[in-house]
């Protein structure tokens, strides 16, 4: 287990559930992060340094007297990428790269990455996908994230590093933003907190894997403490509509809404499920929490956020 | 078919027998690379332009008025990428991802592209290896092409790009430069031819797959004129021992010598061939030169150029 971990990214969405799950199995933790958290004051007994992940210099002070690394940061988003893949490929490709080589000459032997269940498969040809399906990405975000993977797994053919890549679904929970078809529940709740209209895409029936931002922080904390290595497909293993995400939100706020629905989005695949058989066998690892109280926290903390309590 | 057709790389080893491919076809040939052939004056008819595949306003001007791409150019080789892997992305992946955005913007609608049969699987599960074999590169050169290989396909996917890649084991024959375990033909009919001694790394019983350069340009010219797409091995799809190179270099010099035997080194995997199926029946093509008559036709080349006839 690491005495010290530095979280690339920890002032995330994501990035910020780790650091709660390290901070409560008494690690010491470390964040680089380009801003502080959105939501939440500095925690007290993280150590941040805000700066750029692409700064070689930042990244190495950084990197200084920590034995492990958590790397959740991107600078792109899926639905964005492709409008610009050059400063995806500099901004996280090349960053990625100048990270592991840091990592081999300070001795920092251990690394879990976050990746992408949702863009690095491409267009399912099975259901549920393994991590064996092949890689036909249709976003320069999921081309990205496929050779950052290759390149971890050549640092450790070649060079010893132990590294776990975490391909994640649709993470959702509070502290959740609300930006494109990832961050739908959070983009609903919101609306919804704000008064205003919901968007559905199609009819409503494309099927995605949306795991609860805790079950996801847990499988990275578990990685992190592991002897083992490879690559591993991490969500809710089961698939949900967009239809039963919106009934999930009714139940759970209590409120009667009807959605817009729009026209479908052709880069929308109707379906991907991930199997997580494999990361459920090596980390003694399952998400506990389900689809009705994930969206009940995340509802709680989307009021409370909207009109603090007085 | 496409009336003109731009090689980038077309003064380099393959890119010089595509380019003779597609001139004795009738096809018009502009040539963007570096700097002129090694070992030809230029040719009558070839348009020339010299700078960098890397320097978007010389790939604008190149793109001009032609109608099919030929992209056979690389700023690296495998076994010197990992010496800076930030360069082989800068200089690859960059310039190839500008590449395809400048080919849209030019409806310039067919690409073909050589990517490394040697390179992107790591090492083989299987043999012969076919193109679903996984993809876990050793070196950074594999791992860029792999990611090149995604990108075409993405464009293909979402803006109708018409893409062929080919992924070349190892090609061999006249105007072969002499770097490293890929030129190991080459490498040893100039060394005999110059009086030095030849080496081989471990027993000599490392098998690859070795093309006649020729029959390389042949079926590159034959994805240019065809309406297939995807991706293809093109290679002999026959295994050769290095100690069986070191016999048809005996016969066809007629020379005795004897090589001196070195350590193995690490990143030689012992065995990789690929399965040609698949190129052989789509492009109705096949390798035809053997490699006893491929070493011969390598060997009277390095004597012309060693002694020139007086």
């Amino acid at each position: 287990m690491p005495k010290k971990v530095l979280v690339i990214g920890g002032c995330g969405f994501i990035g910020s559930h780790i650091v709660d799950g390290l901070l409560a199995a008494g690690t010491a933790v470390r964040v680089l992060d380009r801003r502080p958290e959105a939501f939440r004051e500095p925690l007290p007994g993280v150590e941040y340094i805000f700066g750029d992940f692409s700064d070689p210099f930042q990244l190495l002070e950084s990197l200084e007297g920590v034995d492990a690394v958590m790397h959740c940061a991107s600078t792109t988003v899926p639905s964005t990428s492709n409008i610009d893949p050059v400063a995806d490929i500099s901004g996280n490709l090349i960053s990625s790269v100048r990270l592991l080589k840091l990592l081999r000459q300070m001795n920092i032997g251990k690394l879990v990455y976050l990746s992408s269940g949702g863009t690095v498969y491409g267009v399912p040809q099975a259901d549920p996908v393994s991590e064996d399906h092949p890689q036909n990405p249709i976003s320069s975000y999921g081309i990205v994230k496929s050779a950052i993977e290759k390149y971890i797994f050549m640092e450790q053919e070649l060079h010893g590093l132990s590294a776990v890549v975490l391909r994640a679904s649709n993470p959702y929970g509070p502290r959740q933003g609300h930006t494109g078809i990832q961050g739908i529940i959070g983009t609903y709740l919101w609306k919804l907190a704000r008064g205003e209209d919901l968007e559905v895409w199609g009819d409503g029936t494309v099927v995605r894997d949306f795991i609860y931002v805790k079950d996801m922080a847990d499988i990275c904390v578990a990685a992190l403490n592991s002897e083992a290595s490879g690559v591993y497909n991490a969500g809710a293993g089961e698939g949900t509509s967009v239809n039963e995400i919106v009934e999930a939100v009714r139940h759970a706020t209590g409120r009667d809404f009807q959605p817009t629905y729009k026209v479908a989005r052709a880069y929308d695949v109707p379906r991907i499920v991930l199997d997580i058989g494999r990361a459920q066998e090596t980390f003694a690892w399952s998400p506990k929490v389900s689809l009705v109280e994930g969206v009940a926290e995340s509802w709680n903390w989307v009021q409370s956020q909207v009109a603090p309590a007085h």
